[in-house]
């Protein structure tokens, strides 16, 4: 695995599956009387958010301070940042402070792939949501939710697993991080918008393109519904709120259409009414909190694979050893 | 003792005994080297404050990591709660990503409730006060302020001591769960406020309410003044700040009524000049900084109950055998 | 060494080496596989920041994270501080809670003085920059970047060095810090402001006052270069922005008259293109980064001092022991 991550679109098969092995290893210790692995003691992490993202930070922050790492949290609101400090110098500032890694969230697309290139940083760049462009991790864990719930495919990935993904696919990292990945791993997906959502480029994913929700959902394994910005309802290109609901949104009746096994996911914060309806939102076919809970084991598996080096597999008597300093 | 904290009405006598003994024996850490106990390790807490409120945030702050537990602050406050996401969501995250505990602040009356009873988290949760209802802990810590001060009355408790709680009543987290506490402790309660400011219901309350503050200082054990909402005070119920100072604040001619004994209690900040002279503030009789003392002992009391399970006592060894582990 | 560390014009000569060479000790703990050291384990520094500085407090977050302390950060943008709450009853909330150290950020120069010597707070109370008083903590860093930069001088200090500090010297903490400094360690120290932004007091430093960039430079063998805040530029005595960085910015050209060896300081964040140009900034001569690296170790130094008693040199024995608990 690289050092860094920025992007789904960089991660080969071997990659991603080494991180949901590993994730599933890491995700045993929840039933452990002791979560805390020593993995990362003396590791230092920093948050640095652009962007206000509470549960993406806290998620982050939880996965590393399992590992035992020191999670110092920089919001680059009222910062030096703010009054005109380049990301440079906030690189080079987090570097000298000895960060073994920057997770970092930026509305500018690109920004983290800038971080990791740029020489500025010794340690490991983990893009937690840059722009429109990458959401990785957010793909990672959404792609250890479908093979949790949907079982290994074949060689331990999605192969043949059809997954629908539904809303503002112009503006979501979400999706394009998804896209990628879930290609990667065999998946088949489908993205359904309204045609003024699909990017101009869309062609050259490795995806179908559909308009018709309803004639998708009986030959999907997984539905995945974007949150709606609701900051963007009122663009000139957004379909009108009763409209986009009426269309793209998910209710009980598309629901039944899905086969009996097929999943209903989301990113989170469900707007309940818009994109979902309260009783799918609800439903045991819902994935949104284990994707929650999906979210810690695959961002630690990330800061451990990035920060500890060798993969958990590997190195089958280490988690025993840990599990046993830690339960003294 | 229940797994959750969201009322002193709730709280038995006995689940109230057993906080204060629990918390009597952590306050002794302080005395140690090293103060931490390792008891909560790999727990987690998250601090998830609708409201701001540094002092409450940093005591339960301090109070969890000094059992060892990792700490989540979560300010709701630029969050997506803030964009409409439900308390419901929040708790659902906050669950999924395997909080041991929750410990909110909520301007709702009654949030802290619906968080426990909803079935949305499955480790316990804390109420840091919640609109005008309830502050279990601060009444907790006032107390163990007024068992180690005037020492154990009858059983353990305060039978027969006579509490007066002077100022904003109805507004009154603090008044509410103090009267309850208080009164299941054995101690007699009385309430003095401006009549524009006693709850319509007062009269169920298990305590007496008297407009003359002067008359009911002799017989007083102790004087709780509450902090005077500088927001509230232009309001049409509110006297005028003159007015109010004069018939309800505590000043040293007052305080020379009160019995040799008696003590000055304050939940802080203290308002000087307006609720409580400087001098009074200052006085050997205020136990102001002490309640602040005894408030990171008796949460720690209480997270150590709620998430640890046996009581300190009826475990003489454990703390005994921590002590040794954190002192090598 | 005092319990404090307020002002670098306290410090005495065997004071700041104590502190410079225990802060060489401790950076070698930036080459061992784990950072950190159990030090202060049990510790609670809070971080009591008036002013938004992220930068200095996540350096003082970093270094007592690594000696294990824990650390509450109390930001008093929107506490009951900004509600009215006086410094006092912060600090005696503070000192209450338990904290061993308070380091304090703030608008108003003697803020950390009078906290010192109030008797409010029995730990001890470090100065992260009052007003334009002090920032002992950053002269200590330049220090220590000089020292190791260019060798010890007479007897482990800066005997005989040459340092200029160019810019705002009115309004810099960070000058006033450094004069006092680096004169007690034996530097010679010539200011270089425009005439309306030298202090009055000037003449009873112990330093050089010049006007003239140029004629200095030959002979320096550091030349710190201040930040310009922005927010003072239209300031009537101010120059205009290409006067200031016609007559007091360091470019490639004014470098060049510098000495082989001799540095270029900058405590960050810098104005690429005001006081100092991109190509110097970015030069190997230009210590910049290395500084805030300093900062680190440092900041771990002074807090080791202050809390944990005994220099690093005065007890051999006490790291190895700490490094091998670390390592097991």
């Amino acid at each position: 695995m690289e050092r860094h991550l920025i992007s789904a679109a960089d991660l080969t098969r071997d990659d991603a599956v080494l991180v949901l092995d590993t994730a599933e290893e890491l995700a045993r210790l929840a039933d452990r009387p002791i979560k805390k692995l020593p993995t990362l003691r003396g590791r230092t992490v920093v948050n640095l958010f652009f962007e206000d993202s509470t549960r993406t930070r806290i998620s982050f922050e939880a996965a590393a301070k399992r590992l035992s790492a020191d999670v110092i949290n920089f919001s680059a609101k009222g910062s030096s940042v703010s009054k005109g400090e380049s990301l440079k110098d906030t690189a080079l500032t987090l570097e000298a402070m000895g960060a073994d890694a920057v997770v970092i969230r930026h509305h500018d697309s690109g920004a983290p792939h800038r971080l990791a290139t740029s020489g500025w940083i010794g340690g490991s760049v983990v893009n937690a949501g840059d722009g429109t462009h990458e959401h990785p991790t957010q793909a990672l864990l959404d792609a250890f939710t479908l093979r949790r719930r949907l079982g290994t495919g074949r060689g331990g990935d999605l192969g043949g697993r059809r997954v629908t993904i539904v809303g503002d696919i112009l503006h979501s990292r979400v999706a394009r991080s998804n896209v990628h990945l879930l290609s990667t791993l065999g998946a088949e997906v489908t993205l359904v918008a309204p045609p003024t959502l699909v990017p101009v480029g869309v062609h050259a994913w490795p995806c179908e393109v559909s308009y018709d929700l309803d004639a998708v959902l009986p030959t999907s394994d997984a539905v995945m519904m974007l949150r709606v910005q609701r900051e963007r309802m009122n663009a000139a290109y957004f379909p009108t709120e009763r409209e986009y609901a009426r269309r793209y949104g998910l209710d009980g009746g598309r629901m039944a259409r899905m086969p009996e096994h097929a999943l209903v996911m989301h990113p989170g914060p469900m707007n309940r009414g818009m994109e979902i309806t309260a009783d799918v939102a609800d439903s045991d076919r819902c994935t949104a909190v284990e994707q929650v809970t999906n979210g810690v084991s695959t961002r630690m598996a990330v800061l451990y694979l990035l920060l500890g080096g060798a993969a958990l597999g590997g190195a089958p008597g280490h988690a025993a050893e840990n599990s046993a300093e830690e339960n003294t």
